[in-house]
């Protein structure tokens, strides 16, 4: 291991996050809440271990694949940590165990959330709640980044399917194609989250300051919000529809949006995860009014239907907004949307979960290989977007799947073991995993994470980082082959 | 598909069951109930369809793949029919939705009841509840068959691991070696059941009656006992222990033990899936055993081991006996019991579930995953018993558990759309599509599953035959290609 390569690299997404770091001294400074030096000196800290750590590993330029894995996991713990500063020093988030939290589940874009009164934080800190906005929106680019351009060449669970081309072992060429592919989606990225600012802050209900929140984490599909009553809070129809609209395009293939953008809008129907996500969106959805709808628990049908759209599309998405109390629901719309928090969004979408893409192929799987019974001598072929699936692609997919329920089953057995029950366990290991937020039982829609103890929080954010980097890129560094020297 | 072929085979297959049920006839003549006229005509009638099915397809004797995948299903079906109708007769289950899930729960060695006083059936009809284990000592017996000498020609799952040699297109070779197989393991099934009976009775604490009764229904990893206590009810350590070896015993693949009965004791320990299997068992009893202790609900070390053993060993055997109410351990033991569930035993045991076997394949798949991950250009291959899995193979066993989460999770779904909350309806459906018998929630192991409606009793009964016949084989009844002409 390369251990001063992997230090460059890390010291640079330092580097970007302390710079980051000087928006919310600028929020600060218009709210006046005398917050600017901590975020100040937080920036110059940061700054200072970034440009260490480059100096360091400047002459080790020679990255391989097992670098990959350690860049990336190391990426999201150290600007975890350094995100979680700010909350110490300002006092908003006093324990340091709940900072972590806080900050991990911002930069995972998992929404999962310690506090307990976020509007009393909100009034004395705005820059916190900025901040606390902006590490998800930052997170969510980094997602996008990950799994579209830097995935594809580490070989991760299928996300080769999005590979449009094999780069070459030259250092160089990797590392242009990675700046090429990020500066594009990048831009898209801005634009559109720029546009729901704008059209949320039109219909009068937000502030400002609410609109650039929540556009920041509806893109990311993150779901933190500046209200105790979430999206729900504001009590507005037309906000609710926008933001069901902008949760369902950040939870698609940005790579999709690129095109379309370029005047190529017909991708979106000719991409076979597209169709899949949009049908298991109106499906589910049409489940959950169903079951909802004779219950009576809201009046009117536009009600009935906006509500069911909006948590279908806001769990399917990982986003994890409110904007009603589901643990009330009927015990069916529990299951729907326990499966909908392990699909996840799609492949290269800010979204966490399986992924469509991975569901769709799984399910494809299955179906081939009972073909394969009956005619046990016929060439059975795998198809996605037009191509043929290599098997060993399908196998990486499949592995992933094993490993997810393999996670899935030890969070929910080491949470039950610290003697919850079986209901918020589930829930909790999926809200993480799946980067969602919520969860179900005692961790539903209206609670937060801040009852639990120190070490179920550290569990719970070690399944936030397994699940936002797609569990190989974690687990594998848990192997001893990925340390040894060649 | 040669429905008059598929006839034929099932047709003996209601001739062998109608041969069996003049036992209960002498059963009744013992203790002079008055059912033995309701036996002998159902023996009567299920003989001459029976005969009349075979007459049918007299001249139909060429059957290939398809056929076999609708012979198993069906002829499952047609003895779970045959074996409820002495049920409705004698009274002792009027009701034929009621009747039907108690035969499908006998022969699936489901054990899952409808009873809700079997200590009252019992003292009125000796024969019935004879008939009730025997069911699940028949259905137990063709599980082991179908699975080492069967399924493998079929190709289902991985199954073929267990092909000991590959037998040619022939249909006579296949049926004679299917027949030899038989034999052995017959021979082997009823020398362990009648010691078991034997040890069971000199314990002095059963009748023979009872002693017979409970070494069918563990030989058969059924469960279904004479008490409506399970085998708690009998209040004897040394019988609990007695069940809880043959129980393992049960568990283990039928091959090893005709290994082991011609001297070949060593092949235990030589299989990686007895192995595993062990551990496993030890392994999940040191943390139930670790999780109850401190409670304090059984008094003294030696009936803690025992209540957790013996509890561990009934679920991952998926016999499902009791002797206490996990419902009332703390949630832990609740994720461990629920793994177990869907686990099962060894391939070629009567145990239900996933199988040791494929969890273990599995495992290693997600394993060599990673190696590759780290290792891009080596070749990695997976071994089971010394030998090379091939990629066909392996990919056959993904394809396997990803059906069986798919009809999980559609069992836990519909559950909770009849409005079951959801640890039942997980509960459930894990009980009776891993052939367990009891589950979580309101199927705990002191109710029984009579309360439910019938439709989701009729549900039930799917789940329990599509659990026992390792899906596919059901699975692929349902694709069109199936049943299309060549």
């Amino acid at each position: 291991m390369n251990l001063r390569g992997v230090g460059r690299v890390l010291g640079f997404l330092l580097l970007v996050t302390a710079g980051s770091l000087l928006l919310p001294v600028a929020v600060d400074l218009i709210y006046g809440d005398g917050d600017w030096d901590v975020f100040l000196l937080s920036a110059f800290g940061g700054a200072v271990a970034g440009a260490g750590l480059m100096w360091l590993g400047r002459r080790n330029p020679e990255l391989r694949h097992r670098e990959g894995f350690a860049i990336v996991s190391l990426g999201w713990i150290a600007v975890g940590v350094l995100g979680a500063v700010p909350f110490v020093g300002t006092g908003a988030i006093p324990g340091i165990t709940d900072a972590i939290f806080e900050s991990v589940s911002g930069f995972t874009t998992t929404g999962s959330t310690i506090m307990t009164d976020i509007e009393a934080v909100g009034a004395e800190h705005h820059a916190v709640l900025f901040w606390r906005s902006l590490i998800q929106w930052l997170g969510g680019m980094g997602i996008v980044v990950l799994a579209l351009a830097i995935l594809p060449l580490l070989g991760v669970g299928g996300m080769q399917l999005f590979r449009a081309e094999s780069p070459g072992p030259s250092p160089d060429r990797l590392t242009s194609r990675i700046s090429a592919t990020a500066r594009l989606l990048w831009g898209v990225y801005v634009l559109v989250t720029a546009l729901e600012a704008l059209l949320l802050w039109l219909v009068g209900k937000m502030s400002p300051f609410d609109a650039v929140c929540h556009s920041f984490t509806t893109m990311a599909t993150g779901g933190f919000s500046t209200l105790d009553g979430s999206v729900g809070g504001f009590g507005s129809p037309a906000v609710e529809w926008i933001i069901i609209v902008f949760m369902f395009l950040a939870g698609v293939n940005f790579s999709l949006h690129y095109l379309a953008l370029t005047g190529r809008a017909g991708a979106y129907w000719r991409d076979d995860e597209f169709r899949f996500y949009s049908l298991v969106i109106l499906g589910a959805s049409a489940l959950v009014l169903g079951t909802i709808l004779p219950t009576g628990l809201f009046a009117g049908l536009e009600t009935n239907i906006r509500v069911a759209i909006f948590q279908v599309v806001s769990i399917c998405t990982t986003t994890g907004y409110g904007s009603a109390d589901y643990v009330l629901w009927p015990p069916f719309t529990h299951t729907v949307l326990l499966l909908l928090m392990a699909v996840g969004g799609c492949a290269g979408s800010t979204g966490g979960g399986i992924k469509m893409m991975r569901v769709l192929l799984l399910m494809k799987h299955a179906l081939t290989e009972m073909r394969k019974l009956v005619h046990p001598r016929a060439v059975i072929t795998l198809w996605f977007n037009e191509r043929a699936v290599s098997p060993a692609l399908a196998t990486n997919v499949l592995g992933f799947f094993l490993l997810f329920m393999t996670v899935f089953i030890a969070g929910t057995l080491l949470l039950t073991l610290a003697g919850r029950d079986i209901v918020t366990a589930v829930g909790a290991t999926a809200a993480t995993l799946g980067n969602i937020g919520p969860g179900l039982g005692l961790v539903g829609p209206t609670s937060n994470f801040a009852f639990m103890t120190g070490i179920e929080k550290w569990l719970l954010v070690m399944l936030m980082l397994i699940g936002r980097l797609e569990l190989f890129t974690v687990l594998v560094l848990l192997i001893p082959a990925t340390w040894r020297k060649i």
